[in-house]
């Protein structure tokens, strides 16, 4: 299986080996996780493995596989045509040297990431995918799926950059064309009744993510970030139904726990919001260095954590119209910092911040996201009004400056517990 | 004058006595230059002088100035409405401590340029507009535009990203909004008659720089490259049909010496297209390393130059409608880097350095400028394929890398003279 996906086996096993190492390293050496993260442990051991073959299984019954990047692609959609919606490795420092050879080396780790998984041949989700589905939320992505769909058929969403009647107008025929797409690809047609599957099996997930966010809330938290962080990073791998009874069943034990007051840190903990760019797999390196210097992270304002999850599709609409307008609205919602002015997304953090009991907020971009290491300003503004702390990071995936982020967030807490 | 604008004035005099010195080095050291280009010096050396007391004295007339970055704002519109469209400070390393407290460090030299001269109060143009106007080209001039909305209204247009039937709709629609914003701001309404006005004077400076560029095919050239650029920068300050009248009597001066066979260099001096990002008064840089190393600037492929003058709009159109379809469909024509596909670019960039018979192309990107600096990727391999030789090169305004630069032009002029 693994050699007909084209994967550079060799490479592929010692990333798989040190993944493991880091794996070991930063989740299992967690004490007092909630037991349910048994399944979240085994999903990640087999994220090359199972759940490849899964995709590949289905594959061989006539479904589709769909890559993705980002939380705009309407999973809905697909899911109604039995196909998959899988995101891409993205996440780690790999066949850097060869995406340097097709990107500017000042580009995102995110974008030089995925870029040099293809091109070394290291991810299996991009291998197996029937379609990689871009979209035009920043300059970085928009540009280098240019060069990716010269190894990858890759189809690109306009997505707009402000909020108008007209952007909604644009949006709209985005999602309409996504469906003629995804219906050609599959050649499955989006009818009002497997639309409505759709939808109920994205919003199920949504909601069981919701429930996890809302535990959080609790104080002390029933759970780390880092495992918080995993599992909405594992909300774009796993199998949907599936991954959505699992985290159901995390938050039954997680209830619990609330309920007699147990959480995983002693009292007094400070308490952190992280904002800002997405953390694909296995980008634990900012939770990781909180969660050892004596914090907790109680929530993400991050794709990959509750701006993903917020809001979900009405699931009052009846017609396929209305359904696919549901749709639009839904994801025209969402406050990535691609959208300009952006207030919504300042205004969030600062509800967040209140919501979570938080005693900072550390904005965490990655370093060449213009998007977000921009916007850090206003949102730095908008905590100042309110009086909450506030740490700007830019850093990418390497590990040379752990040291330094280290020192400046120890002091940032030393800061915020005053 | 120059205290009611609220200028730094200490700090404006020696900014204006470096330029005065850079000028001098840099333009009139040129040897064989064409009298015409008296006229150009004059404007330079009264550029925060007599032009800005022109647009004071027209404001106190009633008439109102628009200040923009980006050839994407329909000047049409605002002549129409007897408002006078500048370009604003951009070109050189100024204010860059000030603009480094809102911006990331990591922020393209031309944005970092226009926060820091707003913020260091040093240019006359952005003090005198009555707006700015901004667009969404790219990330980093959309999120800054956020901030520089708190320091001097700044309207934003948003620029489609791709070139389909919806994004038409859109920018169709943005040319409307835009409209309404000039007549309110002038208080008059822009009519089939004034509009045609504005599109003939708007469309005669183009005319008079393609006459200027076509001349620029000859071979030797009649013109240097950093005169011709001179030209293609001053077009977005000086007033519209004296600049036409004076650059179309440097065309009658330029057509003399190519009958006569006359030109600035000596015969089998390399030809060189320079393409990329644009480059704002003063910056220099590149064309002056270029022309100091043996070689010839003949061509411009950027805002700051063709891309801006290459199309006119049509003026067939009688009604006010046709008038606005014909500037939609002028505008949406705009080959700049922030589209996807853009292979338009690409294409015209081959076609450039064939009728411009050039022996190599220089791809120059501000560093950080995501959009170009991707994009170059495209443009080597559509070169490599013709066998046109090509260097790319990322850089700021610093002088720096000068040195550096140097060198690897001159090796680039060695190998395309083989």
């Amino acid at each position: 299986m693994w050699k007909d996906l084209g994967l550079n086996l060799e490479a592929h096993d010692q990333l798989m080996a040190v993944l493991g190492r880091a794996y070991k390293d930063i989740y299992m050496s967690q004490e007092n996780r909630p037991k349910a993260m048994q399944y979240l442990d085994f999903v990640i051991s087999e994220v090359h493995g199972l759940r490849v073959k899964e995709l590949i299984d289905d594959k061989q019954k006539g479904n589709k596989v769909f890559g993705t990047f980002c939380v705009y692609v309407p999973e809905e959609l697909i899911l109604a045509a039995g196909g998959t919606c899988v995101g891409l490795c993205a996440g780690a420092e790999i066949g850097i040297d060869e995406a340097e050879k097709v990107l500017p080396r000042n580009t995102c780790a995110l974008i030089k990431s995925f870029m040099g998984f293809k091109l070394a041949g290291l991810c299996p989700y991009i291998q197996a995918s029937d379609l990689v589905v871009g979209e035009t939320t920043c300059d970085g992505k928009k540009k280098a799926y240019e060069i990716l769909n010269d190894y990858k058929e890759t189809y690109v969403m306009e997505i707009p950059q402000m909020k108008t009647e007209r952007d909604r107008t644009l949006w709209r025929g985005e999602i309409i064309q996504f469906k003629e797409k995804v219906e050609k690809l599959t050649g499955r047609k989006i009818t009002a009744e497997n639309l409505k599957e759709g939808i109920k099996i994205a919003n199920e997930k949504r909601r069981a993510l919701q429930r996890l966010s809302a535990l959080r809330k609790a104080v002390p938290s029933p759970i780390s970030g880092l495992d918080g962080l995993l599992v909405n990073q594992i909300a774009f791998y796993d199998d949907p139904p599936r991954f959505t009874r699992q985290i159901n069943a995390l938050c039954d034990e997680l209830e619990e726990r609330v309920k007699n007051g147990i959480g995983v840190t002693k009292n007094g903990t400070p308490r952190i919001l992280v904002s800002g760019s997405p953390m694909a797999v296995p980008n634990w390196k900012i939770p990781f260095i909180i969660e050892t210097s004596g914090a907790i992270v109680v929530a993400e304002e991050s794709c990959v954590g509750e701006r993903s999850t917020r809001d979900l599709v009405d699931e009052n609409g009846k017609s396929l119209e209305k359904m696919i307008d549901a749709i639009v609205d839904r994801y025209f919602k969402i406050d990535c910092a691609c959208f300009t002015q952006n207030e919504e997304r300042t205004g969030h953090i600062v509800e967040l911040a209140k919501d979570f009991k938080v005693n900072g907020v550390v904005h965490y971009s990655i370093q060449f996201c213009t998007p977000y290491t921009v916007e850090a300003y206003k949102v730095e503004k908008a905590l100042q009004e309110k009086g909450i702390p506030f740490l700007k990071i830019e850093t990418d995936y390497g590990m040379e400056d752990v040291g330094q982020l280290k020192s400046r967030i120890e002091a940032f807490l030393e800061m915020v517990k005053r």
